[in-house]
């Protein structure tokens, strides 16, 4: 998944390499002695730290927060790697001129197949009914996977990975995606217009698109629309593709039934928005897929 | 999955043929008409309805309710079709000396393996702290399912549809059965000294096994201490497989940290059984698997 914006040197210095590992403690705990032993297994002599002076970096491996911005202060940097799946937050930082490659391991992507495929199956069959009350005995039982329509915004490397899981559990899936793609086992859809034919009659979207301005407020009283009445919408990709106030009227209104969300337009969410003391919305704290 | 008990005879009556089709109301006006639809497409002269007179009764179709207890006033019947999975109200009646088929239809099994996987991933990514609180940030995101460990107790028709969806999950399934059964990705043990070995350690147990005298309270205290601490045990099997006032015990002393019950010892479970006030216990109402 890189995106190459000039030609990697082919040679690696033969003097000690410097890794600037910049990332939040934990992260950096756990990960930075890894790092350093898989290089040292490799026969490079490297050091791995979070403070080398930035004229003398080599690579950057990072998380996009708010600890670096400005890249033009490592002149000497190969390659930089990003640690997160998501890209608003690089992809159009005019100062990044170095190589970028994005991690996606295969955690990331187990991790989020499973926050997915555990909520669309949380909403198929009912469970907050029997989680939230215990009384009574109504014998409804939910119909099978294979009638119900789940629609998945984003195929690339969660997307697809999901739309798959989904589609080995049965589920009637349809997918989305800017530009044409084919899998197995989903009716694709693709471009401006497969948009609608892939919401229409939706019972439960999971939208995984990255937040460019193209998929900015994607989910919006429009689309809500579109969807079955009483449709479930999930959100692990980022909170930028959903209109704030257009998900409480569509919830309020009836046209949706609930919405559980992991990524906000604002992190981590203010305790006092309007989705946390909604009965309607599911509030996770951006943990569907995690560098782990 | 038919247990004969005398051969059937080779020829089909040439009169009119008697099917007693005795169910509860709304699953006799969903089946009747199309069971009766079936057989006239299949060319056979065939009335099904609910009271035919006993001694005129050529096959009977039936759920294992009150509303039959003895066989042995159908002295013409050739043929005796359970609509349910469960056996325990048949196998042991002495009337019953006629051969018995049981219906194992997809949809029972589809049911079954929803709900099954539905529960486990709740369990296993922990959503119900998401569902019942929207407030705090707190990022703990569960290990991944190649890292969890379920046993799936029991490997019939029901049970190793479940175990080999929560495999194609990534999960570390453990299975049990009585006797010696092998399952693609399903580490599997038998007879009393595999029980232990499939339960020691299992962070997730879910009991899909018959109702028999063998089976009956396999859950007990000496079983929840096998299982790692704070387990959760998921019984969509049959009630009896529970030692009721054990369970509770393993709840309030925190060797297990939830039990998600379908079946229960009693149906429709009291109103007032502890069971419902449990914090710890989500009880559904027999509806893994129905017929449908």
């Amino acid at each position: 998944m890189s995106a190459p914006r000039k030609s990697v040197p082919s040679k690696i210095p033969s003097r000690k390499i410097n890794v600037l590992f910049s990332a939040p403690g934990p992260v950096y705990d756990e990960f930075q002695p890894a790092i350093s032993a898989a290089l040292s297994a490799e026969g490079l002599d490297a050091q791995v730290a979070a403070d080398l002076p930035p004229a003398e970096v080599d690579y950057l491996v990072f998380t996009p927060n708010e600890l670096i911005t400005d890249f033009s202060v490592f002149p000497r940097a190969r390659l930089a790697l990003s640690l997160w799946a998501g890209v608003e937050r690089v992809l159009h930082n005019p100062t990044l001129t170095l190589p970028l490659a994005r991690m996606v391991d295969p955690g990331q992507r187990e991790g989020m197949v499973e926050f997915v495929t555990a909520h669309v199956l949380r909403h198929h069959i009912g469970m907050d009914r029997h989680i939230l009350s215990s009384s009574g005995w109504d014998q409804v039982a939910p119909k099978l996977a294979r009638h119900r329509r789940v629609t998945v915004l984003g195929l690339g490397e969660l997307g697809g990975a999901c739309a798959a899981a989904l589609a080995a559990l049965n589920f009637d899936v349809h997918g989305w995606s800017r530009r044409p793609r084919t899998q197995a086992g989903v009716t694709c859809h693709a471009g401006p217009e497969g948009l609608e034919q892939a919401l229409s009659g939706a019972e439960i979207v999971v939208s995984l698109l990255p937040n460019t301005p193209e998929t900015e407020a994607v989910l919006n009283a429009r689309t809500f629309a579109l969807m079955a009445p009483g449709a479930v919408v999930i959100n692990p990709g980022r909170g930028a593709l959903i209109e704030d106030a257009a998900l409480i009227a569509a919830l309020d209104g009836g046209q949706l039934s609930h919405a559980t969300l992991d990524t906000f337009r604002i992190e981590p969410l203010p305790e006092d928005h309007p989705f946390r003391a909604h009965p309607k919305i599911t509030v996770s704290p951006h943990v569907a897929s995690l560098v782990r």
